[in-house]
């Protein structure tokens, strides 16, 4: 049967593509109001793939955009079922002048590699990925009448907004949500061209961290050195949050971190990781990371804490002397597997508060914490992910972690107890987020008949 | 004769206050192109007044407003000759709205306190101190038929951005400038009431550091603990200016800083300054400043490291987990008198670059150096205006410094060989630079009776 579901998709070809390209066209910026018709289009657009392929479906309001929530009704029922996860939301377009064709007009073209790829806002983010998974069910449902499995998916519109409403919609359909396994395509191939499955994510914690100082601005000729100035005290404080190894010194900080297994270290090494290649594609001169560790043990295995963002005082061109009334400094960690996000957030907290600079006050806002991701690499769920994927792709895939984090999968974990499959067709240099984001269409094809072949695999 | 002249000043009070607020009325906000018809009408008014005062007036040309600039021609030959100092520039009087009368519509009438005042922009910086002096010329003028000493007079409309074209303008007419002691009125009273003389000013050093990591903004999921983050290192280095004592960790730093003698010290102690008084009046819960040293040293005596800002990457609400390309600094330091601007300022680049974090660089910008002062307290011109401001107060002034800087003073003492008598009669709460700026009239009174018994004294 899978072999006539793969000649099918093979056969529908320039329709899948037409049909990506429909989905392109609609302007789904979510985070943008004035695109608030044209995001719930996408939304019921979706819904009605998902109807021609058999699944009942309901589109459920939320305090934000809606959640398209399909369901097999006729599968066998002793058959396992899949929780697939997708959003038809996407970023905004600009800088549009940047785009070599309009962001909304998807354009099939080759790349600079000579890869024939369509070129759109969301082409690879998440539009592409999810009418991966939605041609697999399509496929199946014309040439079987069925899906060999039950399915349940769920495509949110708020993921590029943070998901802000998506825990509260899980929480009231825990019922409807039940599943064996949960996949998300929303990763990337490993090193540009092999098919990869991602069996861990690193976690997140995010922190707005405020110094206030004085009640307002002040001359800092007038009062430098005799009353505290929150920038120095800033730097002072977050400057002791890093050794001079690039450890993170917060007491207890990697008491939990799961420290990988020897075989997976070795396996880690055939990947063929190249320093200087991931520093030159980034415009960096070298790597650099906590001493004791390589770099993919340091994107994957080890936390890490970033400042991303410094404002505060006077940040225009030339000179103001000011003593400014407050700083502030966007502070976040990736987490490493087995690390709690609740307790790293209150060690941090408490390691803030335990250098309040005399005269200053913190005003610590959290951001959202993310729990990291570790997906036992011998489940029968994640062979069948290794079968499908060889059978789609032609090659077998190899077996990564991811630096980032995926929050849905943490979530996912936490209240629905599901380990998800991670099985992404993208590519690094997909520009998602970016202008000329597009999609490969030779990813397009490995990802819809792999997912088909998922199907017959679980 | 002085009697006469003092009668003269007292006579004429509201004339006077209507020719202050004359001047006031002319919106010369020099950074701002859009009034440069009332900055440069502003500058004509001054050199009017001059005129009538019985001076050579000349409107000299720069490459941006003009400098006024006035010399007596009839004073006895063997007179000392004063170079007196002003700008008919006036800040912005942004933000308007908070203003309770109009910014140049001068209105006189009482302070929360009771005072009588003249509030408008420029009542106090500069228009007010300036006429202080010219108001003293011009009641010798009329009282005496001309002036007992030889009088330079120079009104600049720079120095609210910054003097740009005032040190080309002291190079080009060296000869015209020559005095034997300079007078410039842009310093406060002490403790808002007594007179004051001040005779030592810090210097200043501003760099905007910049660090750059990658050649773009990254994502710190992918990246994180991979590559460089040039807002961890500049956290880390600027962290190291500091030691727990708050003192500065540049080698040598501390070298050139003139200790001031224990009668000066003694003598600070008898102006009462309090501490909670001065962190309260700022909104600050205390005082604060490098150990081993009291508040009046630590404003006036000790140099300070102030970071007048920080800005880079991810700055507005919410998470964006980011890797920054750069981030950057503002760091000024105040100079304690006898150290080197330019010698502070290479140890400061050189501490900077032997840290230069690993994949880094630096971008250093110098936005400028100015002199640190010190005038002898015993010299005969000093004397001269202890008695005069006695004459003029009806009180004998305290003898302070200030820990902001002046850059004229400075380019007085390198370019001209003078000496500066800082002879202010601002109040610290007059509000310059802000919304309702004022003049209190008695300030206006002390200030025209005090330069008017200079010009004897002397």
């Amino acid at each position: 049967m899978i072999e006539s579901v793969l000649k099918q998709l093979d056969t529908n070809r320039d329709q899948r593509i037409e049909r990506l390209c429909e989905y392109l066209r609609m302007e789904s910026v979510g985070t943008d109001s004035a695109y608030d018709d044209q995001t719930r289009a996408a939304a019921k657009w979706a819904a009605n793939q998902l109807a021609d392929c058999g699944l009942a479906v309901d589109i459920v309001q939320t305090d934000g955009h809606p959640v398209v929530l399909a369901k097999t009704t006729d599968a066998p029922a002793d058959a396992p079922r899949i929780l697939f996860y997708g959003h038809y939301d996407v970023q905004p377009a600009d800088p549009v002048e940047l785009w070599t064709t309009p962001p909304f007009e998807p354009t099939v073209r080759e790349t600079d590699s000579g890869a024939p790829a369509i070129f759109a806002r969301g082409a690879s983010d998440d539009k592409g990925q999810v009418m991966c998974f939605i041609e697999a069910l399509r496929a199946w449902h014309d040439v079987a009448g069925k899906l060999p499995v039950n399915v349940t998916v769920m495509i949110e519109g708020e993921e590029e907004s943070g998901s802000r409403n998506l825990d509260a919609f899980i929480d009231g359909h825990l019922d409807q949500l039940g599943a064996d396994i949960a996949v998300v395509s929303d990763t990337s191939m490993w090193d540009d061209g092999d098919p990869a499955i991602t069996y861990a994510l690193r976690g997140l914690l995010y922190f707005d961290v405020k110094l206030h100082g004085p009640g307002r601005d002040l001359h800092s000729g007038v009062y430098g050195g005799t009353i505290a100035n929150p920038a120095n005290e800033m730097v002072k404080v977050l400057g002791q949050l890093f050794d001079a190894n690039h450890h993170i010194t917060i007491p207890g900080f990697y008491d939990d971190v799961a420290t990988p297994g020897s075989d997976e270290l070795e396996q880690w090494k055939t990947l063929g990781f190249d320093d200087s290649a991931w520093a030159n594609s980034v415009g960096a001169t070298d790597v650099y990371g906590e001493a004791g560790f390589d770099s993919l043990q340091r994107r994957w295995s080890r936390p890490s804490c970033d400042v991303n963002g410094l404002y505060g005082g006077y940040m225009s061109e030339g000179a103001k002397t000011v003593i400014p009334t407050f700083v502030g400094a966007k502070v976040s960690f990736r987490l490493a597997p087995n690390q709690d996000p609740a307790k790293t957030a209150a060690s941090f907290v408490k390691w803030l508060e335990d250098r309040t600079p005399a005269a200053c006050r913190w005003e610590i806002t959290d951001w959202g914490q993310a729990m990291p991701v570790m997906v036992s690499t011998d489940s029968p769920h994640l062979d069948a992910a290794r079968r499908a994927m060889t059978v789609g792709c032609g090659k077998e895939p190899v077996l990564v972690r991811e630096g980032a984090t995926i929050p849905v999968v943490g979530t996912f974990k936490q209240k629905l107890g599901l380990d998800t499959l991670l099985m992404g067709f993208g590519k690094n240099d997909d520009a998602i987020h970016s202008p000329n984001e597009k999609f490969e269409l030779a990813c397009f094809d490995m990802g819809c008949r792999s997912h088909a072949a998922l199907l017959a695999e679980l």
